[in-house]
């Protein structure tokens, strides 16, 4: 039987979840809740932490590692950041231990970017940056990690250069929610990548960003004068958001610079369409198995546990 | 003693504004409020019209001529559009008549570009554009008429030939109501086109439209970082949000096209700045002015009044 060796947790800003790892990165046991940074302020993070500890039988003597929110400013303890550029490798050396708790927890830092032009800041990416170095087979790459925040990150031999974020997701759900779109786009079923409204959006704003906020109001003026579906109209949407960040991310890297999605869920059919129909190469690594590579990578370096013999 | 003519009526989505009018367009009145479609719906278009009339002791036997969202499907009757190209003076022709009335009602048509590529719809801002019309010394210019839905009109002797309409005053509430900018923009005591965060967020969005989401969030990282002020924040945004307009509405037109811009309110003051900030020439009308002439002529040309011997 694999003996438990560490924790591994990546704490959101709305989600927690925990990995109890054994030797050779065997997965023991999985915990996961909504009980993100945003809930923990509430209830206490340790109490958060040693419930989900208790969900998959940890020994009381075993350390936890930690990225994400719970090591903001609003978080469990400031975990503060790394400036770039930077190499990955420094990540495990700038975590913070959390003092007076019964067993060893460590928070790793973020990145940031301290140019006033193009001030930018993660947490939590940075861990998945880590994980999936290994599987970064060219020496200059960008790696793209969508989401809420999508990031885009240059990675140059192991050293990231700089990186810029784009509030695709959260953009998405503003005008979904709250402008005239909310109409067009109610009680739509759903749609994918395969979806030609999809597609077509983000060539559109791909090749014509500075239209963007023209084609989303063309979404209403379709739906009046041509009775566009609300999947047609929800598509369209995500593919223009999609499109215009493509179009800033793609801008300052050359543009045969190999792109290696870090992404999970329905993003993942979403990008891996969007990247297609730009005729862009590119490789997907799961963003779960990435944070938790990052976050065992981190405990591995802090801890050095004993292999048994 | 000036003797009242009609009333002229401009209905929109949330705002209900009236005039008195009487021979050369003396205002003998005026009445306003929040009564717009929306409040209509539920307590009914031709009492809120009656007591606005009343408001300004408009005879029984006065016509009133009505342009907005009073002509949508949603509205009191549905005007239709007229689609374009199309010339201004189109408009008064394509007007219908509310039946049942112990008065003469009439509601302006709006505009359709049927062109599924560019569909586009505006309703109420064709009576502004027929308002200025006469104010056009240029035979070709870009007619730019911002708010919630920013229109942007290419008018050749007096012919419509093309539009475009920008999400911006949308997007501006639902960007910093509902994503986390909210928390940087809090409490700002407001900002105008003066300030120096807004015109470079105008320039940077112009030039490099391909960056607007990242910018966004840059705002986000700069308050982490360099502590920026909830006025510069609140700045950011609408620049950003102006300069993302202003760079897909000049795209199409050349350079030196004239803009005539008809806009009213604290509006004026950013989009003036902002076009100075691009060197752009351009002549300012405004916009109450502009509605209220549209009405006024196309009041004239449907019911030719008689003016004193």
């Amino acid at each position: 039987m694999v003996k438990p060796q560490f924790a591994a947790v990546d704490w959101g800003t709305s989600s927690f979840r925990l990995w109890l790892m054994g030797e050779d990165d065997v997965i023991l046991g999985e915990s996961r809740s909504g009980e993100g940074m945003t809930t923990a302020r509430e209830t206490g993070f340790s109490e958060i932490l040693e419930k989900h500890l208790a969900n998959v039988n940890a020994p009381a003597d075993i350390p936890v590692m930690i990225c994400g929110m719970a090591g903001a400013k609003q978080g469990w303890q400031e975990a503060g950041y790394i400036d770039v550029p930077s190499r990955l490798s420094a990540i495990p050396d700038h975590s913070i231990a959390i003092e007076g708790q019964s067993r060893e927890i460590r928070i790793l830092p973020g990145l940031a970017q301290r140019d006033p032009h193009t001030a930018d800041v993660m947490r939590g990416e940075e861990t998945q940056l880590l994980g999936c170095a290994q599987s970064m087979k060219s020496s200059d790459c960008l790696v793209a990690m969508p989401g809420t925040h999508s990031k885009w990150v240059r990675i140059v031999r192991g050293e990231v250069l700089g990186f810029a974020t784009f509030m695709t997701g959260e953009l998405f759900q503003a005008i979904s929610g709250h402008t005239i779109l909310s109409h067009a786009i109610k009680d739509s079923p759903g749609f994918d990548g395969a979806d030609p409204a999809f597609t077509q959006a983000v060539l559109s704003a791909f090749r014509e960003p500075h239209s963007v906020s023209n084609r989303l109001f063309s979404v209403r003026a379709r739906g009046l004068l041509f009775s566009l579906s609300n999947i047609e109209a929800e598509a369209t949407l995500s593919g223009t958001m999609i499109g215009l960040e493509l179009a800033g991310a793609m801008h300052s890297a050359p543009k045969d610079t190999p792109v290696i999605l870090v992404v999970s869920g329905k993003l993942r059919g979403l990008y891996e369409a969007a990247l297609h129909s730009l005729g862009r190469k590119f490789s997907t690594i799961d963003a779960d198995d990435a944070v938790r590579q990052g976050l065992s990578q981190s405990a591995r370096t802090i801890w050095q546990f004993q292999d048994p013999a």
